[in-house]
């Protein structure tokens, strides 16, 4: 044993979960093996087995992979009837031996069974994955539906904010990380080793990931900021190139362009709202001359929207964006703003919130909206989905509890003045900050 | 931000989980922080929040807390009623809808404001105090143990085996952490540090702990292990100050002579069993000369039973171990043996298991009761509880399984032959390794 | 202070390096201030003094780095009267105080002086890159060889072996270090990130590198390895994008493909020998199966060479490989051997050693001369320098030592079998392994 | 290969330096050994026969080193007559080969010999060790001691400042390290752990040490300080059991109370006068409201100078001061004060520096004599050496180069007014700030 044992070790053990993969062999189903891991044998050998059961899963076809989820759907689920009678019992008796035996029956055994296959080294990572081939089966088998609820539910709990850590990412990060941030980069795609290196080593960009423990290589959420001189007015230019960098002197502005979620696995478990906020703390202790976070914000929904209105202005930017036009949309700018700001603050779904989604992510998190953009993001796929517009939503610290509060009671949309003066006026839809 | 920022921010990230404390501050009752939490503007300042009531937490005196645990066992509870109906929903029509319902109404809202209270950093510990708090509360607070069962379920979930980290603990251990041990040591009390020196410096001395990555300070659970030539017949001789220091090659068993839990906050969550198998891996993988695994435990308590037996030996023990006296104990050792081997196989629970905890303890895990050795524990405390007896269980991983397998289903307590031979003919509570 | 604090302060201490520049302003001139470094004023702010001096060396144009230069080899250097002087006093006493003046005199106060600068943090590379300087300003400033001697001197002390780390370099590699790799890479080109994950990723590749502790971003001198079945005879195939990876039982051969060194101001300081031996030494243990250590090296003289034969076979050699006619180099594979291994053997320089450099490298090392491969290195490089052919040195850690004495002591190459068959009978100049 | 390997690996390369012990067996006997590193076999084997040579000397006995040493000094000496032909040349001709035929000469083979012997793995601390050796035997074998200065000359290159880490000691740090602070504390022993804790744990306590990376487990050496509101005026106050701990708000100053070297086999490499500065600057960094760094230092030569005295005060101070009388000392404040200043202004060596050891030191770092504490040690220890007194010097980084310059070119010692109000009127010894 080395010297210095207890560090390297510790870093050994937090970073280098090797799964020790079980062998698959043995000619017992999955379901057989892992009934014995829900039983007494499951206690004693429960870390090989589950081992040896995540191998065997590694090792099915699509058709036994659906088998082996129906056969826990049906199998793992809960008893009505077991539950009602210990609800019953529990409400006549009210003791602790009660309620004991009614959270059990009120806990599908498969909640067991997925916390028991954890015991094996790297198992999260293989739940995570197990959960992203359910998803994907999920359409064609409404009948797994529950056990996807089972899957969210734990992780909810595992993925805890508690859990997490937040790490920067940058050029010295190592490789296979960065990877996968190219990799999962889901808004403004990373072309090359090139483009990525400009988006995560100048001094005035930076990008920051939450990571979970059980699986520190494994980014959870990324989000990428240009620190900048003012709210930028395009994308483009933002991520030029042959941009300079700017000194820190000149920096008061952090503009967080680009969120991407990593772990489809995870779908439901939202980390964004906790990213973007500590990363606006951490941002502000360490550059103290920063005045405003804001984001640069795609508006995936408006030109589906432009195409439904039944108007001249409506058309004519519909036209311009499809044929890629600049100078057409520049000429009808004005135009452009009051659609977004309509379509964001005005369009609602059923349930009254806004029916843009990245809105209803930024002001459900407490966030203001800003200001529009106009020819801010000119690429093809900004053209199509925002005839080149972007947004930006302010997180100011000090006012995101009551914007929110306002947004998830009243569904009130938080807007700057400049914002609201492109609106009709009248409409109690918004509320503007003084 | 500083080169090689991704090591150092990872290690900061998780090894530097600084409190950050909240204002404790304001008006508002910790009730009110709590409800708040739950509800929508946890959602939007949840950390903060978190953070806030933790603090307002550690201010609280015994009474407020009780209040406060009261609270959440009366407010926090789940409706029966509810659940009645939504099971009841589930029951006719199982649909995934009518199953969240359930699966909604089944958990009670104190479970979710565990977890957003575990948002806060270095939160998971402040929980795991808590619920020592709560533990001490229990007996003149019955009420209460229905929102420890809470606790609990919540914890077995956070501590599972898979986020675990096992580590060696030796004299390159951070000193903190090696005073933890000293402080929980239970078995075979470490009287200084030169003390533990001897216990985790030698070659042939090992220490090995359980650690969770939101509370890398903290161990859970620990093991002592003395690297021998054959089975120490006394637990004295292995912790003596004087001895000589055995070379590699002379090594072939390793002695697992003390283990001791750290979180008594974390009651009811087992590490023990996962703990002694992984280390006996660990070892054999580092020295494959080692060829057997044992304990040497106590026998807390056999003199409590010796005095209840109406036996001439039994008395005879008895006052040989009140007088201290070895040389009676000595002429007496077949006396002992035979007393020893019929309290540990024969005597009994109500529920058919033994009645000493240490034997149900390694049974349970599937060990086999492999030795008894006389005079092997000649303290005061060795006297007292046991007329200086220790015990050896033996690990063989091939057979853990099927031991565990006899003793969970039949009560079967596996011997070996010298053991066996110990008893009675012909009784069919034991089986003997042939 | 954070917790753990050892820990990541080591860590920082260690890897975050930053230079911490002075103001290169002030109108002293960077000789005056060097001499202050040297006086006593350097004694008690040697720190900032030097890290003055370093930044306003940085913001030196290349005539006043020339100037500089000239300045500390007049100014600095010995002065041979003094030391007659003292090397006189000390012949004829002999006592400690004649032999520190003797000392004293010998060193020249630049020596001194870089000394005093590495004192600012960071300081180490830019020395390494002052010297990198001074050797491209060589050869028009030839007044400038001794400072460099100096520079060289000082260097292989720091530099020293015992100072080095070895460390492997893969996927898990931080970005910034794996970008050098691919700067630094001399022998066969990496051309793109992809191209860099086959060499580094695969379970069969291996790259390791010689790091100093005061410059850890920087790799010294590093190694690329494949794993093999068998020694590969062709460095394209080795290279190739979609060959099979190799199972680890498969293996039996190292091959040492790409040996770079990576700091041209460390020109001198020889760490390919150390190297090449410890990672023999690492796989070794690693892959105990592994039992062939060999190169797979370029042979960069050898169409030098053949074109000043006034042979046949050499200039059909020439032709085919002018004309990259890979069937006629096929066709005349006996004649390219015999070729190589009369180039490599039996053609010298004045002082008795082989004329191809990378036969000396080796050689010197103590590897043997192994195995001669035709159509090896088919790309325009390959067929420019060699017509084709590579050369297998091996390195037998069992023998190595007593080639190599040898080959310094008597110039004997030695050889296997295989290629003594292809030189003349009787030539004294080689050995053979039996 | 694991996970994450680069990071793993560079913490095993630096941390776990493992010497790897060479067989030390074999008939050669250590001279042949060295003479063969030195030789072509040392070239192609160096780390194995480095490792062989140190594990052989460690078999050594007394009569063995000092033979080993003995033969160095001789054998491995320059050559007077080799130097003077060479610098000779180097005069007449100037050449770059002149030159390098120069140094060639005027360097002692056992420099190379010791830089070879550093190949093997945790050499340099075995250098070190082996340099103790020979401080030890220097007194009675004179003829060793050009060879002491080879063994400084080398260590001052190797331990320059630019490779040295600062860190933190505290309670965090591995018990082995903490372990050598207490061995090594050398001005207020350290009695137990909990002594220990007390000066590394509290808040307003640090602790710093630099490490050399080649010997990280080694602290070279190492300052005490305590946070304080004002200057303390008592050792035995700031280091009480019971004292409170201040919160940050509190401290203004910084008091080293305490630095100990920790290598004698590094004497004459200094490294005090570094570390007080870089931990000023860290202290300043760390905690701006500190105003004032100062020592609280014994007066060790005092006692023994006032015994010398022919006068009055001097003989009641004695008589007190070997009595232990406080009550004495106390009445006798001025006359100790006054003969405090005049021992350490104007008490001089025959160089003109003053004769108390710890005044140099810190008058030639360029601290102001400050204060002089009464009472301030009123150990056995602090009675016998100071009869009582401890002084101040404070560490102002503004006038420090100032300071130093004025008392390395004058020997004028710089006090603050109180203190040179306590001198007779128009001695030119000392400098008074403003």
């Amino acid at each position: 044993m080395g010297r210095f044992s207890f560090f390297t070790h510790m870093m050994a053990g937090l970073l280098e979960r090797e799964p020790q993969r079980g062998g698959s062999a043995g000619g017992e189903s999955i379901e057989t093996m892992a009934a014995a891991l829900l039983s007494g044998r499951g206690e004693v050998s429960g870390m090989r087995l589950a081992a040896d059961i995540l191998a065997r899963y590694g090792d099915l076809d699509e058709a036994q992979r659906t088998a082996f989820f129906g056969w826990m759907a049906r199998e793992l689920d809960v008893d009505p009837g077991a539950i009602i009678a210990a609800a019953e019992a529990y409400r006549d008796g009210g003791d602790v031996d009660s309620y004991a035996r009614l959270a059990d029956a009120a806990e599908p055994c498969r909640q067991e069974l997925l916390r028991r296959l954890n015991q094996a080294a790297g198992a999260t990572l293989d739940l995570v994955r197990m959960r992203l081939d359910l998803l994907r089966l999920l359409p064609a088998h409404p009948e797994l539906a529950a056990l996807d609820l089972d899957f969210k539910h734990l992780f909810r709990s595992w993925f805890n904010r508690g859990f997490l850590v937040l790490r920067p990412i940058d050029w010295h990060t190592p490789a296979n990380i960065l990877e996968k941030i190219v990799e999962y980069e889901a808004v403004h795609a990373i072309n090359d080793w090139s483009d990525l290196q400009r988006r995560v080593m100048p001094a005035d960009r930076r990008c920051f990931a939450f990571f979970h423990p059980a699986m520190l290589e494994e980014p959870l959420i990324f989000v990428e900021v240009a620190l900048c001189d003012g709210v930028p007015d395009s994308v483009q230019g933002l991520l030029a190139e042959n941009r300079d960098v700017l000194a820190d002197d000149d920096l008061d502005t952090a503009v967080f362009y680009s969120i991407s979620n990593c772990q489809e696995g995870l779908r439901g478990i939202s980390f964004g709202n906790s990213l973007i906020k500590q990363v606006v703390e951490e941002l502000h202790q360490e550059l103290p001359q920063l005045r405003t976070f804001v984001t640069l914000s795609p508006v995936p929904g408006l030109m589906r929207h432009l195409r439904e209105q039944d108007s001249d202005s409506a058309r004519k930017l519909v036209a311009a964006a499809d044929a890629g036009d600049r100078q057409a949309l520049g000429a009808l700018e004005g135009e452009l703003r009051a659609h977004v700001a309509r379509w964001l603050v005005e369009t609602k779904r059923p349930d009254g919130t806004p029916a843009d989604p990245v809105a209803r992510f930024h002001l459900g998190n407490g966030a203001e909206l800003h200001q529009i953009h106009t020819l801010a993001d000119v690429s093809p796929n900004g053209m199509k989905q925002s005839a080149s517009a972007m947004v930006s939503y302010l997180y100011d610290l000090a006012s995101v509890e009551a914007n929110h509060e306002a947004f998830a009671t009243q569904n009130l949309v938080v807007t700057s003045k400049d914002i609201r003066a492109l609106l009709p006026k009248g409409k109690p839809t918004g509320k503007t900050k003084p």
